[in-house]
């Protein structure tokens, strides 16, 4: 895909809360047409960014889904990092609103005199609201059930520009000054009067693609208007559903919990990471994949570099 | 050598503060008898803690050298994983008095309810301490000169028992009971009241051990009284003497000059660590080896996984 359309996602972390060696704490990098956000910064993600060749310098926002140490305690090093690299711009971390009293201290420590500004935008947690918007991408809170404040991100790209048919403009003459607002559907009026109609003119563009990560969540049927008919939800899918009441006392879902929302929202792809440090090889890991694909066969496993093109 | 007499170091982490794929930020353990000792807790320790099969319930006391990123980030997220183990007993952190004020908001966002007692023992950085006293082991700060307010460690077993001649202990019929007393030093008064001095029941234990730990500091002889004649010698070594004056700058040392502090204090070994991002290669550590090698040739480069016995 040319990169101006790229819109993907890559995993840096798909652990849960207890450290193992098979998976790094939650963290991941969304691209859309070359500017990364960053989605939850788990211990070690600064390190991650290096290994998986992502440009530190392309990150302009960090969403962090929740305050629980797995999604968020490389923050502070990677910050730190960027500062060191003469970052420049504007970075903004989008959290909710204890996040200044947690880290505040440590930002005043640790990174003094940064060379970028450090924005920091709290987002409320109990209804979800639009928390980024430019002119060709939006992000939404998707309010979750966890122990602590937490919200899932829904990505939506805006509708692209239509494909004008280049061959038909010219026949009609029409000046290139005017061509963009006819891909933005407007007509064209002939020197007789004549109104050529836009569809005439142009092919639809393709649809605006979508993607949802949510994690951390007990599995919830409130978020299902929101991750409806996206192109890729990542869920997170800690344990088996045998345990499944483990999973609920824990605010957790199970992989077959996540497919089955996953089939009821009637998305494109499903991929399910936040594994449980109980499970302890990749025989392990393939169970969760099984029980998933048992109602929602287009599941993938997350892995530390796996990289998904929407 | 036998666990009872254990006393080494191994290595978690001994890269600086832009992060690498070559090495991590500082982290080490101290083994003194099975009883752990972490000094400093750069990002990612916990999980280099599983990665060389350290045991984190043997941690008990954690020394951090300063409250730059690279030496602390790994502590929360370490302290959030021995709660979640359900650790016992008591942990202890030992910092320069910001530490509570920097530190504070995340141990009570991230860490409400430990498992474990977590103390915090605040130690002052301008004039040498003690900071830790047992039966068998001391530890002292080395007062260093970095850019924040910055101690080593220096680490003192205290002298053994004597080794007692057991043969000539029975020949004597001296009871069991005051064995211990005649390994502390006491003689021995057989009936006729005439003494057996000490010399002749025992002979002298091994001389005590001390390592110390010398991070994050310009080079400076301030610290050749408390460093003189220790076994191992930890010292930063973050550049080659070609990049003196930078050193300087920054509170840094450089290899020749680490090397010459071994010199002069009469080390028995040298490990050179902490080393900067600009060494890109196996090579280009081999570099300050070898200036290092050039005035103290008993000189080791740190690495990952390296363990040194005493």
């Amino acid at each position: 895909m040319k990169k101006v359309d790229r819109f993907g996602v890559k995993i840096l972390g798909c652990g849960s809360a207890k450290p193992t060696l098979r998976h790094l704490p939650s963290s991941q990098v969304v691209d859309f047409r070359g500017n990364l956000f960053l989605v939850d910064c788990g211990e070690g993600t600064q390190r991650s960014l290096l290994k998986w060749h992502v440009s530190q310098a392309k990150i302009g926002h960090i969403f962090l889904s929740h305050l629980h140490a797995d999604h968020c305690l490389g923050l502070v090093g990677l910050i730190s990092t960027l500062g060191l690299g003469q970052r420049q711009g504007t970075v903004v971390i989008h959290a909710e609103p204890d996040f200044e009293r947690v880290f505040g201290p440590q930002f005043d420590y640790f990174c003094p005199q940064l060379s970028m500004e450090l924005k920091i935008q709290q987002h409320p947690t109990a209804h979800s609201s639009v928390i980024y918007d430019d002119g060709s991408l939006t992000v939404k809170t998707i309010p979750l059930r966890h122990r602590v404040p937490t919200t899932g991100f829904l990505f939506e790209e805006k509708p692209r520009l239509r494909h004008l048919n280049i061959e038909r403009a010219r026949e009609l003459s029409i000046p290139v000054a005017y061509y963009n607002a006819i891909k933005a559907g407007a007509d064209w009026t002939l020197e007789n009067g004549v109104t050529v109609p836009n569809g005439e003119l142009t092919t639809d563009p393709a649809p605006p693609r979508r993607y949802a990560y949510v994690s951390d969540t007990a599995c919830t049927e409130s978020i299902l208007p929101l991750i409806q008919g996206v192109d890729l939800l990542y869920h997170e899918a800690t344990y088996l559903d045998k345990d499944r009441d483990k999973a609920m006392l824990r605010g957790h879902t199970t992989a077959l919990q996540a497919a089955s929302l996953a089939r009821k929202a009637g998305v494109g792809h499903l991929v399910i990471g936040h594994f449980s440090s109980s499970l302890h090889s990749a025989d392990d890991e393939k169970l969760l994949l099984d029980e998933a694909q048992t109602v929602f066969p287009d599941t993938l496993l997350a892995d530390e570099g796996l990289d998904i093109e929407l």
